[in-house]
């Protein structure tokens, strides 16, 4: 292979690109490039519009999209579209929902919906100086932003504070100007920066003008919205009596304890925590790709919410109190409804309208809620069952498919493993006996 | 709407499945229907095939699946492969390994390689016959698992090791068997929850058998992986002369000394470390999509890792040492290329195929290298232009498209705001201007 680099290559069209590539870097080249190709919409319009979401596009990705129906949140019922890999996220999130709209189901609720922007600078004069300079040009400041927010003030929206934030102890020199916005429907990003960028360059032109800092001028060094929102949060819950929750009543007040039992050690054990909140990521994260949001955005702010209290810990929360079962999770969601893909990926567009187009509250609600379900059935099978058993299951479809078994192969093991358990040597051994007709001779 | 729950919706045909939904939730529903199906891939086996990945699949979400070229890692030219719908992602990734390749490359070196999986229990009993019982049995415990861990040890893996710990000081009576595993080129979390299920059987069999305890059983609340691997670990860097990052000597070293001041900041602002990591997760998860792995283990495991100190910081370091500019990243990943989705999703197995078939340590290098990639765009594009004017150059392609753009108008507009700071009121003044024939009211 000739391995040196390429020119231009963001330059060439879609084919040249594959082209390049698969030559380049397949073995098989002209396998690889018709399975690239086989993947292209048929209509070229739609495959285009596709195209010039990112660049250097060469396929589409397909990521299995599935929906989970039976969710009753806030005494209304939604079917939540799903995009996910992983076999069982939207069977478990399906059964969370039935099992709980029996039970009275989900409650949710916005507790803040602040988003955070700061200017990163450096500054070597005075302290107090620079502070009361500051304030006394606050109000200018803002005001100086105005026709970047105007339409967003109109909304109901905009910058709802700013201060200037003393960093040194942390960074010899470092200060900030940390903002905090409401963006209503939009995730914002673009809103915020705008601000932000065109805010430090007023304030480093304010500061070196002003003549008493005698010449000691500020250095801008970054100007960028957080994905740490630890102010813009939402709550969701389930509550039942204990004993709803099993078939009987000292089954489900077993139930109850050994749930509780489980929620506290992710509460106390990090090595837990990261595994048990990776869980209600995947019900999490498959609903923010399907309505169009930034996944890596609600990764990094969830993730960093669990550890704000200095030891990484659980996102959801369990007690009994009295006869009540309480279940209950508490993360930050800084999401959209409107601008970025929303409007322009068809699927997005359509997952957004089986949901009703909910504002971004509404999103905010439903996506704790897929989370929350997520967790339910994650502690649910690991509590009684093991995880195993489920996942295997799920699994079973994709191990076929892997040793290309035809529809009634996949029939046959199916109702053979219908009461074993599922492991992939077993699999294989079911499937290689099969075909040689000889399945009976597994017990 | 009738928004009665559905029964029995897994049982569904996918046809069913669509219909029911469209008519529930659609106020359109012959429109949501056809878009739907729009996106259904014209082989049916392939589509059945995808369909099969989870469950109520009712189509396939399309990720755009793009190509970074020219990145050079341990002296060898790779394509990365990146399935992401963020725009300028890609872009930022071509153009840092452009930077790089010039000035030496990236190099990178697997750190470690465990992974870790836990079962955890509750016991009243004592705790130092405990102790005692579990170390005259660990070999047994073990061997008690060679059926399940003779194909990994084979192939050079297995269990590193078993400890019982103490977490009592957590949560009373609370105990783990805490194990470490190498699962080499698998994922390994059907090895090790299998593994772990067993073991717990087998060692609560074990204490209830032991006539010494007098009936002081164990309860196993749960056996699970942990997705927190702070112990496989990966590296990645790289270093030039300070001189040689920027036109000329001196604008090298101030771009050098500002690059390290964000750094900085990132390591002791935990709002900047936040978004600062959600940066480099851009890079690493587009890697992992494309590759077929769990971006949620990953993530979780990363941010897990930034906050492990008990303040959540920076990922990625950078210092200048003497006349050299070193700048690198040291996260957990823990990526599979064989078992799970690698051989089922036809692109996975391409993708793959592009990156010349990696070994999994192979594949963590590369990964690591498109999180610094990428980190190293987003913090040099914030310590020098602003971050939007890259990013809002990338996005106008989108924002043509929602205003239904021709390819005319795409190009004029483009070609307008060539030198122009690009903004959505004027993206959407410039169009209307064009479309009145008016463009060159704009100044």
């Amino acid at each position: 292979m000739n391995l040196e680099p390429v020119q231009g290559f963001s330059k060439l069209s879609k084919t040249d690109k594959i082209a390049w590539l698969v030559k380049h870097y397949s073995k098989d080249a002209a396998k690889t490039q018709a399975i690239l190709e086989q993947y292209h919409h048929v209509d070229t319009n739609l495959q285009q519009l596709h195209d010039e979401f990112i660049e250097n596009t060469i396929s589409n990705y397909f990521l299995p999209l599935g929906v989970a129906p039976n969710f009753l949140i806030n005494e209304r019922l939604y079917a939540i579209p799903m995009a996910i890999e992983e076999s069982s996220v939207v069977a478990a999130a399906s059964k969370a929902a039935k099992f709980w709209l029996k039970r009275g189901g989900f409650r949710a609720e916005v507790l803040d919906t602040q988003k955070v922007g700061q200017v990163h600078f450096l500054f070597e004069g005075e302290i107090e100086k620079l502070q009361t300079f500051f304030e006394a040009n606050k109000k200018m400041l803002l005001d100086s932003l105005a026709p970047l927010t105007k339409n967003m003030k109109k909304r109901g929206g905009g910058i709802l504070d700013m201060q200037l934030v003393d960093k040194t102890a942390a960074l010899p020199h470092y200060f900030q100007l940390h903002l905090t916005f409401e963006t209503l429907d939009a995730m914002g990003a673009n809103f915020i920066n705008s601000c932000l960028e065109q805010l430090a360059a007023t304030w480093r032109k304010l500061v070196s003008e002003e003549a008493s800092f005698a010449g000691q001028s500020i250095e801008i060094v970054m100007s960028i919205l957080s994905n740490y929102v630890p102010d813009c949060v939402v709550r969701a819950s389930v509550s039942c009596p204990v004993e709803a929750l099993g078939d009987n009543a000292e089954l489900g007040k077993a139930f109850a304890e050994k749930f509780v039992k489980a929620i506290r050690i992710a509460e106390v054990e990090p090595y837990r925590a990261v595994t048990h909140n990776k869980g209600i990521m995947n019900g999490v994260d498959a609903v923010i790709l399907a309505t169009g949001n930034d996944f890596r955005a609600i990764e990094a702010g969830a993730h960093a919410y669990a550890a704000k209290d200095g030891r990484y810990t659980s996102l959801t929360h369990a007690k009994i109190e009295g006869d009540q079962f309480r279940y209950w999770i508490e993360m930050p969601l800084a999401l959209g409804t409107v601008g970025g893909l929303t409007k322009l990926h068809p699927l997005v567009k359509e997952a957004l309208v089986l949901l009703q187009e909910p504002s971004a509250k509404e999103l905010m609600q439903i996506v704790a809620v897929a989370g929350l379900a997520q967790n339910f059935a994650a502690v649910h099978s690991l509590v009684t069952s093991g995880i195993q058993r489920g996942h295997m299951k799920m699994h079973l479809m994709n191990m076929l498919n892997q040793m290309q078994a035809t529809a009634d192969e996949k029939l046959v093991i199916a109702k053979f493993f219908e009461n074993k358990t599922i492991t992939h040597a077993g699999v294989v051994e079911a499937i290689e006996k099969l075909r040689l007709g000889k399945l009976e001779e597994i017990s």
